[in-house]
């Protein structure tokens, strides 16, 4: 059984809305989600596209469909006054930290980030989250600036945009995929039903 | 009560999913449904976003997706081979045919391009669909050349973009947007529920 691939952004707030329901929903499903945090950017660079909050209208329709999704969901969401980040730090963070604590930290980041303005691009921000997972902050920023785990993260999401991930969150179970925070009933749909 | 604004581009994929059901979930509702279609263009020459058609990997993406769709709602799509065209010519003859006849129309135009390859960008391929609702071939052409329908149907975009309409399907109702064939449900939901 494969398992359910999330892909995300760590500055998207779709794949914040997502994140709050993709291990329940995946366990119901009977699979295990594989969390992948990658930089939106890197899929930026294939099809040319922008972030929502550099788009004019979307950026204003996104913020004020965050809010209308947060409170139909009874979440806490306030967006940083600087959004987006750059998250290249929170990323690298996460794959240094997984695989046993990648999800619980990926969980922690977003809540932070968008709850109290974590900044997501700043080393020594993403190092003050360690000490929560029984690790030690220098150990954790030395761990993001190896260059083997630099090119490790980059790897992993060029090769994602290479089978054609492009957007946040996007999921890809059973070699299906399915892309948005509004997909997410379609996508286990498909798993029970084993496609059509 | 305000009806439900159904703004769309006639080459949408997606907007031909919505059309099935639209009128149906309105009339759930106790609502009307305001068909208004209206060239993506013109959205995009503020957003600076492109058509997914002309966009890497969600080009790809939306054609997998839009069969997927298909197939699970039972709907026969077929692309035209050089699809997208610029569906200005049914654009035109939408607003001249209208109010009366214009849903009808819409549907009867979404259902040619996307089973049949409807030259949706020509004039006189448009005007061959009079007849079936009883008008004339020859005042449909002159209709849609007309320089003051021309007008309106551009108008008619630009103030829609400037209500902050993008997108395709977008739907608008008692004042709140909501973008995506994937949000009606949560649309259906706000008018039942008020909004929250």
């Amino acid at each position: 059984m494969s398992p359910v691939e999330f892909w995300f952004d760590f500055s998207s707030g779709y794949a914040f809305f997502a994140a709050q329901r993709i291990d329940a929903i995946a366990a119901d499903l009977g699979r295990t989600v594989l969390w992948r945090p990658y930089m939106l950017g890197t899929a930026y660079k294939v099809t040319g596209a922008r972030g929502l909050s550099s788009t004019p209208l979307k950026r204003d329709y996104a913020r004020r469909d965050w809010a209308r999704i947060a409170r139909h969901q009874g979440l806490t969401f306030q967006l940083p006054a600087d959004h987006p980040h750059v998250a290249l730090a929170a990323t690298r963070a996460f794959y240094w930290v997984e695989p046993e604590l990648a999800a619980a930290f990926a969980m922690r980041v977003f809540t932070l980030y968008f709850n109290d303005s974590l900044d997501t691009a700043s080393p020594e921000a993403v190092s003050r989250l360690a000490p929560d997972f029984g690790l030690k902050p220098g150990a954790l920023l030395a761990g993001i600036a190896d260059p083997a785990l630099k090119e490790k993260v980059r790897r992993i999401g060029e090769d994602a945009v290479a089978r054609g991930v492009f957007g946040s969150p996007f999921f890809i179970v059973d070699e299906e995929p399915f892309w948005g925070w509004d997909r997410v009933e379609m996508m286990a749909e498909w798993v029970r039903t084993g496609g059509w």
